[in-house]
């Protein structure tokens, strides 16, 4: 909790996690991200399997909220990973704040909440993924004394791809 | 299952899911990979962790083994992980053949084993990493139909890194 100014207000940012009521507002965030990325037809899932996905039985993910006056202005979310030279590992898949929410130190708050959450449970280490064009982001991590690797590059194969390599292989 | 040709002999390759019992093979091949990437100190588990990591009470990770002889000769590790756009995805976390046995198929076998899993899996995506100077799984992975993407980075911190964070913004 914190006292951010806005203007000439002091308003109060709760982080906490999330709950299932928080939803609605957390996909809102993660569909503004995507036009933000420039791929607004990326996101396939919808509200209900992404509720069932974070809330349900087997929650596949963690998240942080940043909120203020009862409103969801940003994001922290993540899950486990596995590295065969360190160990259990925590991803930080989207860290979000709204656009009108930008640049007050709120994403910084929910940085911090994740690398608490991350200390606490003692991976050795965290991880994510950052667009290169994206300057602001990238200084901001590597100030915060995360390191960007530049040798690696992420591969990727979607569903389509993984069958057509089947009908490939198999014919 | 596939006969495989070595100088005039053809031996039986078998891929098989990992056990316990291949802990050892498993992680002898995992430190190998680490003298190739040329980080072999960056390996900081041991075996005993590894195997309840693999093969304990909550499995962190699956693998597939391919076998020749009754020896392992190559691993295809992998775990869940999550996006936001897609929902469930699997990760390809390490992909090894054995020196000696490089060239041979092996490696893609492993790979279609893994592409096998996520197809029934029924998850949108499959990704993993690779290093950039590494052309041959470059080239290999895109003659699959795999993209490897140019405008992201991987971000890490370690342990350490996370604690000085927090000596930092406490001090």
């Amino acid at each position: 909790m914190a006292n951010l100014k806005f203007g000439k207000y002091l308003m109060e940012t709760i982080i906490r996690k999330a709950e299932k009521s928080d939803t609605e507002a957390i996909f809102t965030l993660i569909k503004e991200l995507a036009v933000y990325e420039k791929e607004p037809d990326a996101v396939i899932i919808n509200k209900r399997t992404f509720k069932e996905h974070g809330f349900g039985k087997k929650p596949l993910f963690k998240c942080f909220v940043a909120e203020i006056n009862e409103k969801v202005v940003g994001i922290a979310l993540f899950y486990s990973r596995y590295s065969t030279w360190k160990g259990p590992t925590l991803h930080l898949e989207d860290l979000i704040v709204t656009e009108e929410m930008k640049g007050k130190g709120i994403g910084s708050m929910l940085y911090t909440a994740f690398l608490e959450y991350a200390d606490k449970a003692g991976v050795e280490r965290v991880e994510w993924a950052v667009l290169d064009w994206n300057r602001t982001a990238i200084t901001f991590y590597q100030q915060s004394g995360a390191k960007v690797l530049s040798d690696w590059r992420t591969v990727q194969m979607d569903k389509k791809s993984i069958q057509n390599y089947f009908q490939k292989i198999n014919s």
